[in-house]
C-alpha cells in the first residue's frame, strides 16, 4: 500500500484582511481539508470549545510545549501565546489527508522554514486591488492621497513574495472559490502526479 | 494604461484519450478563455463551418504559411495539414486574454519550444489511473496482464514529463473542473500577481 503524502495550505495575509471569515466560509463547505485547530493561553470566550476553536492551555502548558519543540510556530499577542501543534499537521498530512492552517503573516514565515513544500495564500484587501486600478486607470485623486497608499501598499506587496498564491478578498464567495481552485489544481500539478505513477511502477518492480 | 498579457492553456493527452469532448464541454460552460481554431486541408464534413471547426485551406495556401513561419506548430495527418495559426493566438494573448489550445502530443511539444511560460495540461485514460490503483492495492490480476499494460503505461507516464499539470479524464464533468481550477489558479500565482502590482507602481512613478 502506497501512502502520498497530504498537502499543507496555509491561508494567510495582513491583520484584518479576512483571513478568518475566508477560513469559516471555506469549511462550511464541502471539503476533504483538515484544519488545524490553534493553541492558545487567553481564556476561552463564551461558546469557545476546547478542541473546536483553540486547544486552550495553561501558561506552563504551552511553554513546556514550546520547550520539547511541539509547535511549528508561536507567538505572543497582547499577554497571550498563540501557535501551532506539530504532531497533528505532521499526522495528518503522514495519512494522506491535506491540513488547513489559517496564521498571522510572521508565524506563516515560520511554517516555511519547516515545511518548504506548503503551499503558501496570501490574502489581500479590495483597498489594494483598488489601489492598483487607480494607478492603472489614472484617476481623479490627489497625488499626496495616493502616495500615502502607495507607501503602506508596497510593504503588503513585499510581504507576497514569500507566498506561492495570492488571492483578493473582494467578496467572501469568490476568494473561497479561488481557495478551492487552488487546493484541486496543486493536487493536479504534474510532479505531484508523476511522482505517484513512478512510486506505484517501482512498488510493483520491488 | 498597462496591459497585462493573457495565459496560454494547452490541453493535450494521447489520442483516444478524449481532448476534444473535454474541450466541447468546457466551452459549453461560461468562460472567458478565447479557443484557438486550428487550421487544416481536409474537407469539411456535413455541418462543420470554416472559422468555427476550422478555418479550411487549401494544401497551396496551407503550405505558403508553413513556409512564411505563420504557424505554431502543424504536422500532416492521414495525407492532410493540421496546424495552429500564430497570429490568433499572439494577438489574443496581447490582448490580455486567455487562449485555449487543444492538440496532439507531438504539436504541444512544439507549441512549448515557442510558448514556454504556456500552461500544459496533460489528460490521462482512467485506465492508467485504474492501473496505478491496481498496482498500489495489489489486485488479483495475472502477472502477465499486468506487465502488458505496464509497459504501454510507461510510455504515457514518460509524455508527462513536459507537461504542468495531470487531469484523469474519468468523468468528464470532473476533468473540465480540475481544468477551469488550474486556469483560475494560474491567475492567482504571486508571480503573477506580484508583477502587475510592480508594474502599477512602477507606472506610478514615471
Amino acid at each position: 500500500m502506497i501512502e502520498e503524502k497530504g498537502i499543507l495550505f496555509i491561508l494567510s495575509g495582513p491583520s484584518g484582511v479576512g483571513k478568518g471569515t475566508v477560513r469559516k466560509a471555506l469549511f462550511e463547505q464541502s471539503t476533504d481539508l483538515k484544519y488545524s485547530i490553534s493553541m492558545t493561553t487567553r481564556e476561552p470566550r463564551e461558546g469557545e470549545r476546547d478542541g473546536v476553536d483553540y486547544f486552550f492551555k495553561t501558561r506552563e502548558e504551552f511553554e513546556k510545549l514550546i520547550g520539547e519543540g511541539q509547535l511549528i510556530e508561536h507567538a505572543e499577542y497582547v499577554g497571550n501565546y498563540y501557535g501551532t501543534p506539530k504532531q497533528y499537521v505532521q499526522q495528518t498530512l503522514d495519512e494522506g489527508k491535506d491540513v488547513f492552517l489559517e496564521i498571522e503573516v510572521q508565524g506563516a514565515l515560520k511554517v516555511r522554514e519547516n515545511f518548504p513544500e506548503g503551499v503558501f495564500i496570501f490574502l489581500i484587501p479590495p483597498s489594494l486591488e483598488e489601489l492598483k486600478d487607480r494607478i492603472v486607470n489614472r484617476g481623479t485623486e490627489t497625488e499626496e492621497k495616493v502616495k500615502n497608499r502607495l507607501s503602506a501598499a508596497k510593504e503588503e506587496i513585499e510581504m507576497m513574495d514569500a507566498y506561492d498564491y495570492v488571492v483578493v478578498n473582494d467578496q467572501v464567495d469568490s476568494a473561497v472559490h479561488k481557495v478551492q481552485s487552488i487546493v484541486l489544481s496543486e493536487h493536479c500539478k504534474r510532479e505531484r502526479v508523476a511522482h505517484e505513477y513512478k512510486k506505484a511502477l517501482e512498488a510493483d518492480q520491488s
